[in-house]
């Protein structure tokens, strides 16, 4: 399977795809056509099948897709089956939150644990994972290597921390921290969460529908 | 200005023009090409082009675009000068989070008010903003109307929340419950953030890159 020449807009549509048919396979639907699954999403039929024809055939002329199949399919193609290792790097009120509620095993992810400055947090425990003083950290990447870390320290740090994450072998960050990171080192990447756009989409829509 | 048929994908691309223009607004630059835009932000310049065109025009032909003017255009498409009303409603880790550190007003939101069931929360202020009783909810809305509520609460009773919202002239929802909200009132707007599209993105880009 040759993954050159998908664009980001293809690859940024994969967990959608990932989405809506771990939902299907939860509600007990077993096929679906390229028509009934891109009416769901607000896509066309055939901008889902070009999507997927970047990563092999899918789904039969007549059938549509086996959900069941294709779900498994998308997310090994997201990697889901890799068991990537995780650490949460900031264990405030936005790193408890996500130790708490989100579920990084459904995403693929073992959250292995986290790191703090505060001494009120460190040697405690949130969602059953330790919380580490940030001291301890070159010395727990060199015998737990990660895959991702995280990042919901403060702005002011965060390009310094990424920076020691980097030097320690991380690869991925998951950064919440609204900086512009970057990094002189091959293959490391940054997803970037930005609540704004989110926000300001909304913003958009509820123009559309003014409150009388 | 004619908002018909602008489609889903350029609605979700305007957010990023603004924060690209913003940022060069703020690193001082003047004006930009279409070609440059597009080259920082990995998209074709026809794609801003035939974009913007949904809008209106913008730019001049040899010139480029004036980033502070189509910054402030984008910015009024978005209703970023709207000055609309926000509450909070659920100040866990999340909420807590979003009220200290996300800053409302860059997006043209002014938060009001806070909601919670928690005794220890309900009387106290987080980042400067009071945390009412959601008892008090709908005296509050009721001579506060507020265009969008923040959903950070538990996902058993996010549907009924919203419901109790909607009954009370709430027309927006930022909705990280992960949950699949509806409304059978016309007009009612609810954008879901969904963090593991962003975490399945990185784990995607890591796969090309694995750690060795």
């Amino acid at each position: 399977m040759t993954r050159k020449n998908v664009s980001d807009a293809v690859i940024r549509r994969l967990p959608r795809y990932y989405r809506y048919l771990d939902d299907l396979h939860n509600k007990g639907v077993v096929r679906i056509s390229s028509n009934s699954l891109g009416h769901k999403m607000g896509i066309t039929a055939s901008q889902i099948r070009q999507d997927l024809s970047c990563f092999g055939e899918f789904g039969q002329q007549g059938y549509g897709y086996n959900v069941e199949e294709l779900r498994a399919e998308v997310g090994r193609i997201l990697g889901t089956d890799k068991q990537h290792r995780i650490i949460v790097v900031g264990a405030g009120n936005l790193g408890h939150a996500l130790m708490q509620n989100f579920r990084f095993m459904e995403s693929g992810f073992t959250l292995d644990a986290a790191f703090d400055i505060s001494p009120a947090l460190i040697g405690s425990e949130v969602a059953g994972i330790p919380v580490l003083s940030m001291d301890e950290l070159e010395n727990y990447l060199n015998s737990h290597p990660v895959d991702v870390a995280v990042l919901t320290v403060p702005r002011s740090v965060a390009q310094s921390i990424a920076d020691r994450l980097v030097a320690s072998g991380v690869r991925g960050f998951w950064n919440f921290t609204n900086v512009e990171l970057s990094s002189t080192v091959e293959g490391v990447c940054f997803e970037d969460v930005h609540f704004a756009d989110s926000l300001l989409t909304l913003s958009y829509r509820i123009a559309e529908h003014p409150v009388k």
